[in-house]
């Protein structure tokens, strides 16, 4: 089986790094390259790193453009995706690396993102329970944010297992990729560069619904998640330090095994052994999860601390991943869990 | 007056950088500089940064290379401290940089730090209540650590005026130099660049015990830290996210106030104003602490985030400022609130 | 004696850069600070490193701004700065830290810059030969570009000993903040992490009749200089590495001796001892230029390379040396040798 | 065909290197991993970013562990493979990462190393003319050095065109992986992040007499080398600035010409088109070398730049091509052109 992939946004961070990974994946055949005020120009000045593709030339994000693929990848600024999706038919495969689709509550979408909300699909992260399931032959797939994948990986396990109350709270650096590749001042290598910086802090990130959702869901009850990124000096990569209180008489064995049981068989997730502590640059470039957990007998907490690839695991290896899942393919397909180190 | 001061430990980045700021104090006159291993060596094969002391030779650490000094900063290994300075007469101001005297209870120390303990100085974080009167004419003082210096500036305003409740939660990311200069595998640029990593999770860095001592003493009451460090891409810099669920009824513009009021008249600490965010990159090599605040409603947590050199405030900075006090001297002699940014 | 500075782009890097360096005169008095599309903003937004001038206001930059003043810096993009210059008269010290005023061969302007030749100022690099009385007293000084700065301290006492061959290879490695604050896709933290990158080869960086001019006059013959720049990933600093052939006869001897008789009394050029070679780390913030140079016998060749801070002695350390000249001041009031490492 | 392959030094980078890519080749089968101090240790704690190898237990370097396989990879510290090499016999592929057999002048050897010449087998740099066939079949192989293949890359089609002069003058940075692992203070992260550093300069690095042996062979009359290092603050990738005078009468377009001959065919060099630079980022963990080359008409040169990443092209990614060639398998198995960006 061969699969027709196009790309809407190829010239991105997301679009990028989405045809370097289906550039190994057996089954795919790259098909449209799409860009906005890109279009027209040679993939090679804009992606030298995929030399495969360096004579494709981009054209305008259409839906002329876009049909006649078996799936269309969308990495399309926050907002756009509704409009090129309505005009893909029910038979087209679309995946959205966009937040468009990823919250379930109309409201909250309005109050973080300020527009009318589009719908719900389903949801791209496959380790979280029910997901998968969820995912095989849909035909619409709201990729997770690069910091929900994290932080949902990193506490899910405690909140399935009863073992933590229900107010976390979350501290995450990310790599300046996950601000995308608009020039902006605050993202200049000269600023960044010997540089930790907070941002949206206080429960501002729209992210923050997106955890909140998941994890509540896993809970069984509403959770709270107090969120404050922070901007690391490093190209890619997220490191999310997450915690809540100790659930009263759990104990540090018992939160371990629930960590084990959680991934025992999860391809993409590696829980560390004990003594080892996740970094992200053992994950730089592959579709792992790097997690270790704590209890602090002190402080009555559990701790996770994940590390990710935000581009790969937390973007568009995410949406190759769930794309398997929903056409039928192994679910490992042209994706990697061995990372570029040093 | 002219002060006449010896550095103990002068080839490692805390002596390097006590160096680099006395030399531009202008009551200092730099006596005798003495290392370990590095004694006989030029100093300016190891600080090729410093090019007046270029031909300074190291001396070895001994009482009688640091005898006849007015002040004698200690840049030692933890746990050397207590030997030298039980040399040195009262009339000597020894100012330790290392841990060694910086917790008042025993058992914290031994079980931290797994020797018998040395006691206890005067601490020299001067914005902390009651520490300026402390550490006036003072011949003893214990530097805080770099951690507990950014956790604490961060978070006591919050407790002073009872806007939080007693279980903290600290996320810290801390440039390699934090570490010091002793070659080790996982502190090679190979391993640090393009990488975030946690360490030291659950409770055991060495720094808890002095955060919970601070921030419980202006509590009055007894006050958890749940501690997790991250090592970040950078030679400089702490970027502390400290957090905190708020007192029942409590509100942003309260929590505001409290800072306001804390930092008003502090040379070092720049409350920064709403919507800006404190960056490590902007007091790179200044002495400034740089603070904001903010109130998660929907999470009912005050969140308050604080960025420092970990060289300059975090260590010799500190040092130098509660030398001046100490000294009777202005206690801004010699420091700068000034970072070199970009 | 106060001198009333007013600095026009202080909003950049090379405005920033200049404000952190007055703060620390102490004979200047900070006066205007103008700007272009940031004129009503609050510096402490744009500059959060200089809490002293936090809630200054940026003007915008017109000549009634700027009249009133004994100093007028200019930092300002390339050609704008005629127009300025000439609205302000005679008794006001203009310094440009711009490329206006550098070259004296007007066809060499036009075919690198494309526009009229505004005219030639005294060239503000006091280490060259006849440099310094030239400044002493003027009303106008151009100051070198980063990258000649650079070039021309390593390789000038060569040429003024006559030990080399008139034409030059040059590599020369640069952090970011040498491109300036425009925000642009090439320059941002994702692209430039982690890589090293050529632009600009073949001669063709603006840089380059600089580098010939000042060493042609130094030489006494026409010189040439095959120039290639690098773009590294670091936020400040150069690293030149500069060669040419070395004239027949000539022995390592006499090179060492060349460059130790041309530094000896120079405060801001620090000449390495044997065997220790130059870092941009270890003159951050610094108006430092490190120097070391050696004879490869094998390809009689002499090597000579410098690093310097591009920010510091490349541009803003370099404007106000001159600046000291030309106003009678000790040429070293304000400035420091010493960085600011690790 | 499957081919089992031992890897000596397995928990160094460029054993570690060697393994992600034999992760990825379709007939490698990864037998024995060997090292020194690091034996009985768990792969997982040294190479983290190698889930599928984590739970590898590493076995002291003797013969007996490397013997009963089809290839084994010597990834030891120069002057330890030819008493491994001695003990495996002639049906054994030995391909030596190290430098033992790159030179065939003797004296060359004993003068930058210091210790007897132990041989000269054939050169894994398949790009060079008559390389491949030398290749076909070889049952030893030695790699090239990383510099080595940028400058070899970079400058020998000029060379073979008889396009340049036989001087060649040539500045490198590398990534700090190039040095290796063993923790040393000039290495430490605090120390090469922010610098940029040169060494070695003057002719005195041990890749230099390897470039000359390359570049001679090529001219067909001896050639020299002026090869500064320097090292930039990034883990991985080689930028190789290399020039030398043009041959009187050369044009641009002859030139140009002579690189897209030399360069047509080959798999793993991308000439890049005119206007476009490499960039080391570009080749992250690709086995793609990156060059352009330009005509500096006023200084009469031949510029050529190359970007590797030195352990893939430059150490692992080279043995395995190499490898591919001598076992006759198609020489791009288990290779990848395409780079880890951003």
């Amino acid at each position: 089986m061969t699969v027709r992939i196009a790309v809407a946004g190829a010239s991105g961070y997301a679009g990028g790094e989405a045809l370097r990974l289906l550039l190994g994946h057996p089954r795919a055949q790259i098909g449209a390259l799409t860009a906005d005020s890109n279009a027209g120009r040679a993939l090679g000045t804009l992606q030298p790193h995929l030399p495969p593709l360096a004579d494709r030339i981009l054209e305008p994000t259409t839906a002329q453009a876009l049909r006649g693929h078996d799936v269309v990848l969308l990495a399309l600024p926050h907002g756009h995706s509704a409009a090129v999706a309505g005009q893909l038919g029910p038979d087209v495969l679309v995946v959205d690396m966009g937040a468009d689709f990823r919250l379930a509550d109309a409201a909250d979408w309005e109050r973080f993102y300020g527009s009318p909300h589009a719908g719900t699909w389903p949801y791209g992260l496959p380790e979280l329970p029910g997901a998968r399931t969820a995912l095989q032959g849909a035909s619409r797939i709201a990729v997770p944010g690069c910091y929900p994948t994290a932080v949902s990986l990193a506490l899910f396990p405690a909140y399935a297992a009863r073992a933590v109350e229900p107010e976390a709270v979350v501290s995450a650096a990310s790599g300046t990729s996950g601000a995308g590749r608009a020039p902006k001042a605050h993202l200049l290598g000269s600023e960044v560069m010997g540089s930790m910086s907070a941002y949206g802090v206080g429960g501002g990130h729209r992210h923050t619904p997106e955890m909140v959702q998941n994890l509540s869901a896993v809970a069984g009850r509403p959770v709270t998640v107090s969120f404050t990124p922070t901007l690391a000096p490093m190209a890619r990569g997220i490191l999310a330090t997450c915690s809540a209180r100790a659930t009263p008489g759990v104990t540090a064995a018992e939160v371990r095994t629930a960590y084990e049981k959680a991934y025992a068989q999860e391809p993409f997730v590696h829980l560390l052994p004990p003594g080892q502590w996740p970094a992200t640059a053992q994950v730089h470039g592959s579709n792992t999860a790097q997690i270790q957990v704590a209890y602090d007998e002190a402080a009555h907490r559990v701790i996770a601390v994940c590390a990710i690839d935000n581009l790969t695991k937390g973007t568009a290896g995410g949406a190759i991943q769930s794309m398997n899942i929903a056409l039928g393919l192994p679910e490992a397909t042209g994706l990697s869990t061995i990372g570029v180190a040093p």
